[in-house]
């Protein structure tokens, strides 16, 4: 246990957020007082050679990946992050300036969105992994679910997606075609690196929907399959204009062929933007809301009797994506 | 994802306790409503090839002793479970018996103990792996610390110590000197084999120790490391009779000289049994508490001033240990 006691508190030390919570980690459990309103939990693992792999990611983007996909659980739920546990699993040989690294870049995300670190375990395990679990509170209005949306409702989705699938190409396949036409945009190159990387969990958008979105999920699968899990959840079917789904400049730059990124936009996955129904008589609010964020916000299909999600062609209907910020 | 999918709802179908909270396992994350006290949050994981081994390990046994493991942080910090999440890491092949197989164990001992599954996640893994998070509420006098012993309290400890390591010794060495002993004693082999495989978390009695108790550990990695990290997070000594701990009669057969079973017993590990301090005058309290709750608390030792865990030898010192339901 010396080895693996040293190896938690370096990556403690590197991770650790100005603690918030009367015990921290060193007692058995962590203790929290004063909860009002709704609590969130959610845990989320990342495991090497099935999120990342030690060859292509830097340790630091691991610490901070770990903590946003679950950030981006809370953000789904409307949630503002209070706590977070680490479980670790390290292989044999794993250094105490890898624990430091990837400490590192899970404690400035911790920091940067209030989520204090109040506990942990580390394990010996055949690869590293980091499972971590994360605890929100939603202060008024109740929590954001996936089973709120109503027929007539609105679909709305944030950011622009496909982006993360694009920088795992990027990285998986250097010498690929979506690389080679990134060769003369490194900023764009480096932009959707970064989506894949360091993801953004919108934590100030899901809150900002409490009161707002009658549902709301979390992109990490691709839009069509968490799309499918909130029409589940609602008992609706979703329609979509799957072909005009927003995209970076990045995205279209490194596939000029609509089919090819409307392909990517629509189930590449990893994007961890938030998918959430309104009543259409709020798209002015939500328009409003896009301005204030400065975060496009893009009304891409309606909620009808059904089940399921179906496409909506460019050609077929009336909606097309736009976005509010344009 | 769709045999993940497909696994993780055999897990839930298997595990899933009677839900009490308002959104259980399926959507961004759980929801939990009206919180009251403190709220403990501990997480542990048990890897395959770490903690058990497929050969001689049963999943409902894992599945138990996941949740058990974090159960007995629980009952360290004087808490009542009431919810769990649960990360799995499944590798190739895992079939959806086995992922059954592991929720009955785990939702058995959820149902005993009152927690609710409340979500989770599944990737898949090199090897197994479950890493489970549970939280639990302290409803009034605070949760029990490791901080709080004081020079002139006493210690104590729960059960009998070292049979889930004379368990491990019958799994791993069937053929060696401690199964050979025990052969003519089948029913303490099978007792020192749960202890093992399917631990008991000292729930009942971390809830009594609320208000009487002046620190709290529980023993998973062996009685001196163990009450090592108390006696730090309290700045005192720990003088304890390492020699005449609490042995069961398994432990004594399997090893008659005195000198063996002692050492199984100060550094065995995975006994899950409570450490504990109280100040000298409220023996008679905790005398009743065993009586009440059936469960041997065997005075062990005193607070001192200094720091670490000190022997004191069978003849060297005053204190013996003894059992108050002997």
């Amino acid at each position: 246990m010396g080895p693996e006691f040293q190896r938690i508190e370096a990556f403690v030390a590197a991770a650790r957020a100005s603690p918030r919570a009367p015990a921290g980690p060193g007692d058995d459990a962590a203790v929290m007082t004063r909860v009002r309103g709704e609590t969130c939990v959610t845990v989320d693992a990342v495991v090497e050679g099935v999120h990342f792999r030690r060859a292509t990611g830097r340790l630091e983007d691991v610490g901070h990946k770990a903590l946003a996909v679950n950030l981006s659980d809370l953000a789904a739920m409307g949630a503002r992050p209070r706590w977070a546990l680490v479980a670790l699993g390290v292989p044999r040989g794993f250094s105490i300036r890898e624990a430091r690294a990837l400490g590192a870049g899970f404690g400035s995300l911790a920091r940067e969105s209030g989520t204090a670190l109040v506990g942990g375990n580390v394990t010996r395990a055949p690869g590293l992994s980091l499972t971590v679990t994360v605890g929100g509170q939603v202060a008024r209005g109740g929590a954001l679910l996936r089973s709120g949306a109503r027929r007539g409702d609105v679909v709305w989705v944030s950011g622009t997606l496909g982006d993360a699938r694009l920088g795992l190409a990027l990285l998986e396949r250097p010498g690929g075609p979506a690389a080679r036409r990134l060769q003369r945009h490194p900023r764009l190159a480096r932009a959707a690196l970064m989506r894949q990387r360091r993801p953004s969990a919108r934590l100030a958008l899901g809150r900002a929907l409490v009161g707002l979105a009658s549902a709301c999920i979390d992109l990490s699968d691709g839009l069509v399959q968490d799309a499918g899990h909130l029409a589940a959840a609602s008992g609706v079917a979703l329609h979509l204009a799957l072909e005009a789904l927003p995209c970076s400049a990045a995205l279209v730059a490194a596939y000029p062929r609509p089919a090819d990124r409307a392909r990517m936009a629509a189930s590449g996955g990893e994007d961890y933007e938030l998918l959430f129904t309104t009543p259409a008589s709020r798209a002015p609010a939500v328009a409003r809301l896009a301005r204030r964020l400065g975060l496009p916000l893009t009304l891409i299909g309606q909620v009808r009797r059904g089940r399921g999600v179906h496409p909506i062609g460019a050609r077929a209907g009336p909606l097309r994506g736009f976005d509010h910020l344009a």
